[in-house]
């Protein structure tokens, strides 16, 4: 079973028993993944001008909690950390709340025997005091008081016999396989593509493309590989990849196409075999894919049919590449009578997708990458779609694990459903939401700037509507579609359209069928319905009320 | 279970007890399979000068059947036929033997009462005369006596309830499956090829083109498809292929490119990928590769790739691509840097193989093709080798059922070795006998005029010598395959070829690992071995004594 990638966490908490070691363990737990670190008795301490045993003695119990939880508001109002709390933090129902919605709880255990010899030369340990127990009762009734609270943190880690680097490195790596925690703990993101017969992985972090060599080296020294890519990005990204093969064993040569879609065509394509062939890559080489969408469709088809097909590593450096053209195996190139009439079908071995690399997009390519993302919301991920309205901040200031989280949870929607459709037969058709009415758009609008992905999200919202007017969903359900659209900057409505060729774009397509329409729709967030009788005439008209 | 395919029949021997019908059942037969008809008792009764009667009441039973032996052999020793025997035929196991190697022996039985009626108007019965016995009494006994060497007959065929034209048309369905009386139906042969993605059938007969929309008729009327092929092919077929297309309910487009293995490029591809789309042929559409290996390769490569795959139906025009290139689903084009650097794995949906086509071609390339079928000969059909060694002649002179035995064959043998083993990698290496050497000398001999049969025809030779020096097989092993290719004028030795230059290519093997070669090997006719570790010395020494 795999992992379903979850919006990043703000603050991993380490908890549990005095003696456990939180403090210390939480704080090397920090260092390693590079985040704050915050202790909440700490805070409490600094807020109250005295010491624990202080307030407690002053105060009593009750109002070091009410202290507690407000330290502990404080330490998750700032950005993301690790935060160490006290033994009885999750006594409060609250605080275990805000704990969990911030991310990922771990407590720390021991024995009984340790807890009290790690303890035994500290007498400032409120609990312990002012009772007629002995240490050792009193230690064996709290733990046993607690266990049902403690039972509550998402991880135990037993430290008895570990060092606090030890008991940290542990914490390290259950982060890893946390659908929250992953993004922190400096391993690639790795989501797997499960076609019968050529599976593969998707791996997602920053600066993965200087990390190549390791991440898929050769299989033996100086194997002939190519790197194909656009002359813009390999100017960037050219030195970084070449070098970074070469470590991994490869003997790669760069072969580059001009930029844009007009390097989608056959003469380009006749110049890179040519490039191959040149380069004496034979059948254990490799194609590096290192672009867009269209690098990837041309260096992709080149894979598939040089020497009968030879191997293709995919490296994405567009948002809509990562999160979308690099995943499902379909390469390509353009005729002059149209896109894509030529291609194959051609699994990569893997993809590496550097998000580092979206920090050099233009901002209006990076948005035109989200509507695809916002198409996978509506048709597939409720928890997506709710985590785009409410972090805006984080995605268009392209905060790293925010990157990784949305590029990951892509590839792992779309992955799933050509996994089940690897040839595009059947549910594959969901991914086409948006992109009916999308497509007409932008072929109407051939002359002048339309991005891909804001004709898409015309497209998003105007099947939206389809699906109200046709009793699918509620207006609400169109609405905040329309909302999500719009709140990052990409556009709702269209008054410039040319609605007469738009619609006679729509008649060309070839999914009519007597009039009507087969169409993903979207009834509730994160679901789909694939309509198989869609009236022509309600797309027309979702069409004509993006005009109006 | 497939039928094996054997060598055609030379007589289809009708026999039977007297008033089963096979005088008249065996002449509406001859008629319906276009074959000569003899009756061995009119041409005893012609040789004798007296009818079967006089025979029998002058000299016995005992010369009469030394007269039907005599007229067994006379009958048999012309053209086909299909002959009808007298009841006792089969009789005299000489006789049996004589039949059998001719081809098959249907037998018409009827029930006793039948027979009586049958032949009751007739007095000219001598079995039947100058007993003490009633009719009855002696039919009984006779069939009693002859029921165990009517068994010995192929088939048995109950006429009772049948007129004569329902029992010869009985027969007729009961050859259609007979491995050698298959090819005198009317019937298109039928090979399957058995792969797990894709089974096909490969269907093989005289006039074929003519046929194509009932062979593969289109799924609806209308639906647009190219046929490819090459000048001079499409000036001879292409009426014909598209008028029968179009009456399958095909709207077909014809698209040509010249003569020649440099039709096998880029530029032609990238100008067939244009006349597609020019043609309107969508997913639902179809190519048919009409002509030799460069129109298959190419043609197959454009139905691969072309709307990322489209239908693809071979109709080969020449015997190496009847027998060998239309099979396998290989697709290639040439790029300046070598030959088939670019392709795909593309399987047709269909083959339809005409072998009145052969008929055309020029001498020197229908003899290239046979090099191919004595390689799957020496290899795989010890049967079709001595075919091939006994009947040159109905093999040079391009008799029809002999091209379709040769045809159809070849593509079982092709289609069994890649059903096992579809993407080339392990099994498939057999149909690699001959070719080692042979490409090395193609290599050596790119000057000047050799096609691929003579340097493959050469590399049997070679490579059947290192089998011999390896000890794996007995010199005659090596004697018989060279004589074979020498019996139908293919170079069997080449005194012109660059010895140092062809030793040189033959070091540009791929195959070569440390010194050593991984080879298919001859042991014994029919038969091969995969030898891993050929030292490369021994294939040189043999590539030498063909310059010696």
């Amino acid at each position: 079973m795999q992992m379903r990638f979850a919006p990043p966490a703000r603050a991993i908490a380490i908890t549990g028993f005095m003696g456990t070691g939180k403090s210390s363990v939480s704080k090397h737990v920090a260092v390693r993944l590079g985040l704050e670190w915050v202790d909440t008795d700490e805070l409490v301490e600094r807020n109250a001008g005295a010491t624990i045993s202080e307030v407690f003695a002053r105060h009593g119990e009750a109002h070091f909690r009410d202290l507690e939880s407000a330290a502990l508001r404080e330490a998750l109002g700032g950005g993301r950390l690790v935060v160490s709390t006290g033994g009885g933090m999750l006594l409060r129902g609250e605080n275990l709340e805000l704990l969990r919605e911030a991310g990922p709880i771990v407590c720390l255990e021991a024995t009984p025997e340790a807890i009290l010899e790690r303890t035994s030369s500290d007498d400032t340990r409120p609990l312990l005091a002012g009772t007629d127990e002995t240490p050792s009762e009193a230690v064996a009734r709290l733990l046993d008081e607690r266990a049902p609270v403690y039972a509550q943190a998402d991880y135990q880690v037993e430290t008895t016999a570990l060092t606090q680097e030890q008991a940290a490195e542990h914490i390290v790596v259950l982060l890893a396989d946390d659908s929250r925690g992953c993004y922190f703990t400096g391993r690639p993101l790795s989501v797997p593509v499960d076609l019968e017969e050529a599976a593969y992985t998707i791996r997602v972090r920053e600066g993965l493309l200087g990390e190549l060599g390791g991440l898929c080296p050769a299989d033996e020294p100086g194997v002939r590989a190519a790197v194909i890519s656009s002359d813009n990005i390999a100017d960037i990204y050219g030195d970084l990849v070449l070098g970074s093969l070469a470590e991994g064993g490869w003997a790669p040569t760069l072969l580059t196409v001009p930029d844009g879609e007009r390097s989608k065509c056959l003469g380009e394509l006749s110049r890179l075999y040519q490039g191959l062939a040149q380069a004496g890559v034979d059948r254990g080489g490799c194609v590096f894919a290192l672009g867009g969408g269209v690098v990837g469709d041309l260096a992709g088809f080149a894979a598939a049919t040089y020497l009968r097909g030879i191997d293709l590593i995919h490296l994405p450096t567009s948002l809509l590449a990562q999160v979308d053209s690099s995943i499902g195996g379909k390469t390509a190139v353009d005729l002059p009578q149209g896109k894509n009439l030529v291609g194959a079908f051609h699994q990569p071995r893997m993809v590496v997708s550097d998000v580092e690399v979206l920090r050099t997009l233009p901002e209006a390519e990076f948005r035109s990458g989200l509507a695809e993302i916002i198409k996978h919301a509506c048709c597939l991920d409720a928890e997506m779609f709710e985590y785009l309205g409410r972090h805006r901040e984080d995605v268009v200031s392209l905060d790293g694990p925010t990157l990784e989280y949305l590029v990951a949870r892509n590839c792992q929607l779309k992955g799933e459903v050509v996994a089940q459709d690897p040839l595009d037969t059947g549910l594959r058709a969901v991914l086409n939401y948006g992109h009916t009415v999308g497509h007409a758009i932008e072929r109407a609008a051939q002359d002048w700037e339309l991005r891909h992905g804001e004709a898409v999200a015309l497209g998003i919202v105007a099947e939206s509507r389809v699906a109200h007017w046709l009793g699918l969903s509620d207006g609400d359900m169109a609405a905040r579609q329309e909302q999500l659209v719009a709140q990052y900057g990409l556009p709702v409505s269209l008054r410039e359209l040319d609605y007469e060729r738009a619609t006679r774009a729509l008649h060309h397509d070839k999914k009519i069928v007597s009039g009507r329409l087969r169409l993903p729709l979207v009834p509730a967030l994160g679901r789909f319905e694939i309509v198989a009788d869609v009236p022509l005439e309600l797309v027309e008209r979702a069409l004509r009320s993006l005009c109006e």
